[in-house]
């Protein structure tokens, strides 16, 4: 069974989104080892350009901690897939003989670039921003659905 | 006040996606009259692509009753923005006169071509596909943070 780490930055206030989080986690047990990895977040109000910096180099620092081999970054300048897309890169991943793929999603003010260039792909899900909390829901739910095309399963809507 | 109305196939089952779509209901009361119609999903299990084309032309049957002036299809063909280029989308709507505008999320087989032509405007959030249910969510919190774009103030994380 595949090893699925989620490095995210932050942690889920909402309630709804936490619950949101554990059913797909709950899914995705069927098909993969899933760490959720929570680290830090810097806070400051209103933080200024130089204080974002300070932000990103700090979030960096933790990040860096838990990557692995093969790291996939969400990055709104990503590379591109549809769901389908998606799920064959999960199960290439596979057939290369990997056995652990590390996501991780950034801060409220993106991640540093030494982490942009530290990893193996950088991957976009929408030209769109979503807030981080939500964004963790939409990249479960989209590993979950990888993982039911790839075993050729019904999705359970 | 801007009206926004949100014609959606079939309703909400998972308690978490209801109350986030509560949240940002209830955070959009700031900005637009925010209106979510739900019309009736037909069901058909494992459906045939004929079958499948029957639940797509009952749905359109009930989509047209609750079209407007001004209309915009999720569609995962559409066109793609960015939050910034959406805000600007809905803003220069405002300044062209409109005072409603209609999006319309489909069902779970998405919309049939007639509706896809009725449409003023197709616009695609992803090439990924998401369960209609957490594409709710999404489309809601897209409109809030366009609203907060527009309005200048700092997005409610």
């Amino acid at each position: 069974m595949m090893t699925i780490n989620l490095i995210c930055v932050g942690n889920i206030k909402e309630k709804f989104f936490v619950e949101a989080v554990r059913e797909y986690q709950k899914r995705l047990n069927s098909f993969c080892k899933l760490n959720i990895i929570e680290v830090k977040e810097t806070n400051f109000n209103n933080p200024t350009n130089s204080e974002i910096e300070i932000i990103k180099q700090n979030e960096a620092k933790e990040i860096k901690k838990y990557l692995t081999k093969y790291n996939i970054l969400f990055n709104i300048q990503g590379e591109k897939f549809s769901s389908e897309e998606f799920s064959k890169f999960i199960s290439k991943k596979q057939l290369e003989g990997l056995s652990e793929l590390t996501f991780i999603i950034g801060g409220s003010y993106g991640v540093s670039n030494e982490i942009k260039n530290l990893v193996q792909f950088n991957l976009s899900f929408s030209n769109l921003t979503f807030p981080h909390q939500l964004f963790r829901v939409m990249c479960l739910e989209q590993i979950y659905r990888a993982f039911t095309i790839i075993n050729n399963k019904t999705y359970h809507k």
